[in-house]
This record gives structure tokens, sequence and C-alpha cells, in this order.
């Protein structure tokens, strides 16, 4: 509507990932969650996954891709043909998740550039973003979020965690749990309560969730998942959060103030 | 950040109320809530009131303005001028909330107008919006949203709320609790838990936060207080809701998957 300050642009003929993901940094180990809705119009809703996962014996490299489907597509080829071509700029023979997020900005830029006149003669947002975390053999536990220009900022302790697209229904309990202290299956909860308010209010994100969880050092894939919209645990969750919010409302004291 | 697809103006030199506001309309009356800070850039922060009242023995109307400051203190020095002069179609003799909306929206024009090209040129965003509830005698209570276009909308008995603003963060605890049925008071209790979340993940909303409750077919306010950040009540309200979402997330049952 007219009225919103800064609408999503019409976009109408171009797939994209109003999704939602979240990456997590803890002293343990890293949690990934992304949505699998594609939306291009409120008439054509795809199922897209947009967690990509590479498993090596000497890495764990986890890619969540948020915004113009081809733009995002486009990255995760041009990543696999550099890996099939035996490049040494391939996210699987570069040394650091420093170089790593690099690769992944280049491959961003590569990506739009090709299409970004061509999109904005159209009108279309084709920008795209991405939140890269893992670990390679000799090097600690790192987690990236790469902007759409290509340049990207890493998690520290005291930000220990980035969301991608939808992000503001799920921030505040982000907000109230996460610290680099919680062990992974305490945030893997808290990012499926924060899946469950963005689902609450925004229907282009929802179910099945891709989860991944990567214990420190470990250097392999320690739980992935999809949790589907029927999964009984994800249900029973959902349904406990909803009450147990209605519970702490109902108790909380009334307004004091005496109306007339 | 460029990776935000629809990143908010920059806006460097107009004060925006970059704010949060709720109007909601329930079967015994309606609610009102809006914060009170103005920022141009996070070193120019300023506290101006969004919540403007006219009380009259024939009506009450409530309206809470979101956006460029300059448009919409246009707005209401306008619709001030307007009853000054005694015009037909002021606030204080309109005979129809529905005409109220409309009064509204031709000062919104107005107001936008007169610098729409110059905010234009100068790269600025200057539109605004407003929320216009209230009650005329002879006529039930109605709540609207005001775009920037001008044009409007009104609240139903499915979608008994409107929020304008940085309105994501609250959204999903409103969704869960308002309904038509429940009371002013319980409203009201709603719209601040609603705030704590949006003061909670963005500083750009802060107290003191403007609350008016009005009784269906009462013609006056019920009540109307400015609640301060260092309200006890309300210092209470958040202690107590955050204890309780902590609470409860820490009963939520953990996720039954073994981690490898």
């Amino acid at each position: 509507p007219a009225s919103t300050p800064c609408a999503a642009p019409r976009n109408d003929h171009n797939a994209a990932a109003m999704t939602y993901c979240v990456g997590i940094m803890l002293e343990d180990g890293l949690v990934f969650a992304s949505d699998t809705r594609t939306n291009a119009g409120v008439d054509r809703i795809s199922t897209f996954p947009k967690m990509t996962v590479w498993e090596r014996p000497d890495r764990v490299l986890v890619l969540l891709a948020t915004g113009n489907l081809a733009t995002t597509q486009g990255v995760t080829s041009r990543l696999e043909e550099a890996m099939t071509a035996g490049s040494e700029h391939a996210l699987d023979r570069v040394p650091t998740m420093f170089r790593a997020a690099e690769v992944v900005g280049d491959a961003l830029r590569q990506s739009y550039g090709r299409d970004a006149q061509a999109l904005k003669d159209a009108g279309i947002d084709g920008g795209g973003s991405f939140i890269l975390g893992g670990q390679i053999k000799g090097e600690r536990q790192r987690l990236f979020q790469v902007y759409a220009a290509g340049n990207f900022i890493e998690a520290v302790a005291e930000t220990p965690y980035f969301q991608t697209g939808e992000v503001k229904y799920g921030k505040p309990m982000m907000d109230r749990v996460v610290k680099t202290r919680i062990g992974l299956i305490e945030a893997a909860k808290c990012a499926l309560v924060s899946f469950d308010a963005t689902m609450k209010s925004n229907i282009s994100v929802a179910p099945p969730i891709d989860l991944l969880l990567y214990r420190k050092d470990t250097l392999r894939v320690g739980l992935r998942m999809r949790v589907e919209d029927s999964d009984p645990y994800f249900l029973e969750l959902r349904r406990r959060w909803n009450e147990g919010l209605r519970q702490v409302f109902a108790q909380l004291p009334d307004v004091p103030w005496t109306l007339a």
C-alpha cells in the first residue's frame, strides 16, 4: 500500500525468496535455519530450498540464500561449477572461511552483474544476500553475512547471529534468548520459535524449515533435517508456545488506571 | 546496508517519525497508542508527540501520525486552521467519521503536495500516514488508516486493528491476542506489550508512550495518559513479560533429535 514507507518492489515476474533465514554462532557450534517458500506474487508460490551444504573431510560450509531466486541460484551454480572445475578459488579448496566469504561475494557480483541492467530496465529488484557459516580445518568456526553488494561482515560474541529476509517478526525473541553461551539445542529451539512468530504474521514464510546443527571442531554436519508443517514436535512446540504466551499475558498486571 | 531489500531512505536532513502507532477497534471502544520518538539520523533524536486528540461535546477524534515530521505537522496545522476558520469541512463540523477521514486525506495531499517536488529533488521520502479513529454523535465508532496517497481503509471485525511505522516486531503478539471481543484494558495491555517487543529490537522507538482509551458511545475520552520509561507499572509489565517469555521458552520441549 502507498502508506508503507519501504514497500517491497512489485517484482511480479521474478520469483523471490521473501524468506526467513537465520544463522547463529555459539561457543559450542553453529545453527542454521531457513524456510523453503518462494513467491512471485501471491498466486505463484513455490518451494525452493535456500540452504546449501558442502561437507568435505576438511570442512563444512553452509550457505543460506535470500532474495531474487535467479540471482541466488546463479550464485550456487557458479560455486558448484568452480568446484567441478577444480579451481583453487572453489569453496572446497579455499584455505580459510574469510576466503570462502570472498568467493561467495564474488559469485554474487557475477551472478547479479550478468542481469543487473536488464533487471533495472524492468524495474525488478534482482538482488540477493547470503548467510555463510562453517569451519575449515586449522581454523575456528566462523559466520558471515554477505550483503547484496558482495561485501560481508562477520558475527562476533556480542552479535552472535544474523538474519536475512523477513527478519523483524522473529527478532525480539532472538534478542531475548540468543547468547553465545547457550547450547545448540536451545538455539535451534529459539530459531524455530522465531519462525513461529514470522509465520504467524507473514504468509510468505512457511515450512518446511531446513535446520542444520554443527558442533564446533567436528568438521561434519551434526544434524540436518527438514521440519515439515505436520512435524509432531514442531506442532507441539507451536501449540505450547502460543498457549504459554497467552498465559503469561493473561497473568500480567492490568493497567492500574481507571477508565472514565 | 546494501543487503536490505527495502532499506529506509537515508533521509538525513528530515526528522521522521520512525515511530510505532497502533489503533484498535473493539466491541467496547477504541484504544490508541503511539510513541514520541522522532529521529533525523541517530544523532538527532527528539521527542514529538504523534497523537492529536479533538474532544467536543458531540465527538471524539484521535489522530496518530507516522512519517516525515514536516508533512505530518503540516497536516495537523491545516486541520486546526480549518477549525479556527469555522470551515464546514473542519473536523469539528463534519457529520461523519468517513468525512473526517476524507478531510485528513485531503490535508495530507495538500501538506505533501506543497513539498513533494522539492523533497523528490532532494531524494527525501517526505510521505506520511495516519490512523484516525473516534466517534461522532449519531454514528457508530470507526477506525481508519489513511495512506500516504490520501486514500484510506476502515477497520472491520475481522481486522480490528491498524499499525503504522515500525509495525513488525509487535505484530505477532497483536495477532495472537487482539480480537474485537476483548476489553479495553486487555487491549491496552497488549498494545504496551507490542511496544515492549518493538523497543527491544529498534532503538528508534522509545517511551514516553501516549495511550488513549475511548469507551463506545460516551463521546468523551475515557483515559488519556503518557507512559514514561520510568513508569512503575510499565517497568513491572516489561519485567514480568520478559521473565514469563523466558520461562515458557525454557519449558518448551527440546528438539527430539540426536546431534552427531
